[in-house]
């Protein structure tokens, strides 16, 4: 499979939950996150990557968690773990400066904003794939947050649901290195066909601007 | 299988597309729908069921048509010919009257909103199953409209995922009497396990109200 | 759109259901399809569609419904009408000659096949989807049977998901005049992009062959 | 929640791809499987859950992956690095004794057998959901292999798709520690509302046995 050289036909850039609450100073979970997105460059490459995608014409889709509203679990009579503790922290709270999509990642006119997903997949309950096979994409270039939880989700139902994935590697982040290190070096190479740097990503998907 | 007597933990009502657009007096697709509406009782029988609903405590659900917003549609590689026709009619569309849920349906606490679907199926591509197995649900007792598009695909998906499906027969409408029989009196059968009056379902739903 | 014209990088023939309980002479169900089926031609009809998406190298994928094996549905909780009609009659009971497809339809190596589906759609609790996008197929040309059954919930369910359609009108059968007049006046053009008749689809595969 | 008590009308026991290739001497991954698997009692654990389940009459479902049959790969245009690796070693290779179940696990009657899965996940493109809505179940307790690959995708789609899960920590194995703890540690314990020991899970399942 050749991974250097995206047709933009095909070829999509998701971008996973860029909220304030994860990625910006006084975002509820920055402080857990800081230490390794910071020593990961992880907003810089993130800005690198989206930009080439733009300069190439590569569609960009984006995967967004629930932003917690009043009444979201009160009734259920199941909740996973992940989803108690989003529900106690009201993550990305609805409304608020947490749960916006921060500045520089915010979506532009063209861009796909899938449904809210209620867990760690942007696929599972919502339109991300209906979208994308309108849009004619059938491999996803990944970055985002948090490695180990929407990202290595998202990778993992992407392939089981037929898509090609590149992960770039640099362009995420998580809680710790433990956890960065689960999801890049032990589950990720599983399912995304490609796993490479901002660099190596940029250079392939804009080749003429070397 | 025992379609009288529905059990509040496991079986909820199911509401689909209640809109303005749909069943209001000045609704877009109202003047289609008033005649099979209107010789159905369809929306005196959907208020019925809803009340009786209520009245048993069965959680109620709502499965939502998307509503129309700019640029839903304008970069689509592929549209189906039913989502072309919402694009030009902009039906339901977002922030207006149209789009908004006839009056005597509208949400209470309590109940669930799945995500908007994108074509007919109430399932597709939205957080409906998801929803209802968080909330212990395994039967389905369905109104609304219009019973050839959205109401015979969301008892198809039902059917297909595992649920069991009553059909209140004459608490929907159609733009003709034809595409009524080919869902009520072809399709329909086949999904659902029982095909019912309002004054049965009613009758089952609450007993003691004989 | 443009429906003549089916580029093959993008393109397969789905065959529904070519069993012999439901097309030959002596199969459970060929007795109430006859009628329909000769009326419409429906097996050379779908024999030329065959033929000539074979000639052109489209890729040949076949949707098949369960094979009745002993102990199906005696474990089920519910169970739809259509179900329970397939577990009365045994249709394509597997390890018979009605549960085998008829001789012209055996697949042929480099065809795909995929997983049986319970209910009516080829897509429902299958691997379809993820074999469709494994080749890159955006496009479906579908025949087989029956029309307001298994060949509507698949061309319902491919919309729903993101295919684009092409119904083969005269390449498919029914119980009824009346039942595949439901399928294939009232329902399956709202979802399927183009209705065609068979010279039609095979003049579009093969437009050198005029 | 209580993960104590399991009720056997809405609880499975689901078993996740007990192949003599990953687990019995002379299985073409045993050797990779071997010393965590004997490090965790992995498999007398999994003998001892599957045995309380069914003297609790828990219904017992099956998870299976792909077995390798020719052909099953060299069309496909994408292809994820766990389905190339399970190609090329032929994997539960169909018709060989290393595609078969370990004599201890064997499917009995009334068990329920999924369709195989070509990924990781039990759910993906296959029959699982359904089987357990049609059997009424929304708890799960799991065992089985391999924790980081097949057992976490499907735990993880099971959150997702809403199942409340129990994961039997001692009941399963994985190719080295560090892929082990990565699953237990990391990421199972945000979709599974229990991670347990056999012992636990036993005197949970069979309270009176005590």
């Amino acid at each position: 499979m050749n991974t250097t050289g995206y047709d933009p036909n095909i070829t999509a850039l998701l971008v996973i939950d860029p909220y304030n609450d994860f990625i910006s100073e006084g975002g509820k979970l920055w402080d857990r996150l800081k230490g390794v997105a910071e020593a990961n460059d992880c907003i810089p490459h993130m800005m690198a990557v989206l930009a080439a995608a733009r300069n190439a014409r590569l569609r960009v889709f984006y995967a967004l968690h629930r932003r917690y509203r009043p009444g979201d679990y009160e009734t259920w009579k199941y909740i996973a773990p992940v989803q108690k503790a989003a529900w106690s922290r009201k993550t990305f709270e609805h409304g608020t400066w947490g749960g916006e999509i921060r500045r520089e990642f915010v979506p532009q006119p063209g861009d796909v904003v899938a449904r809210e997903h209620w867990c760690s997949s942007g696929f599972a309950n919502t339109d991300l794939d209906l979208l994308l096979k309108r849009h004619g994409i059938q491999r996803l270039i990944v970055i985002g947050l948090i490695a180990h939880t929407c990202v290595e989700a998202t990778i993992r139902f992407a392939a089981e649901l037929g898509y090609d994935v590149t992960m770039v590697k640099d362009a995420t982040a998580d809680y710790s290195e433990e956890a960065m290190q689960a999801a890049l070096d032990i589950n990720i190479p599983n399912y995304a066909s490609a796993v490479v740097t901002t660099s190596a990503v940029v250079e392939s998907i804009n080749p003429v601007s070397k």
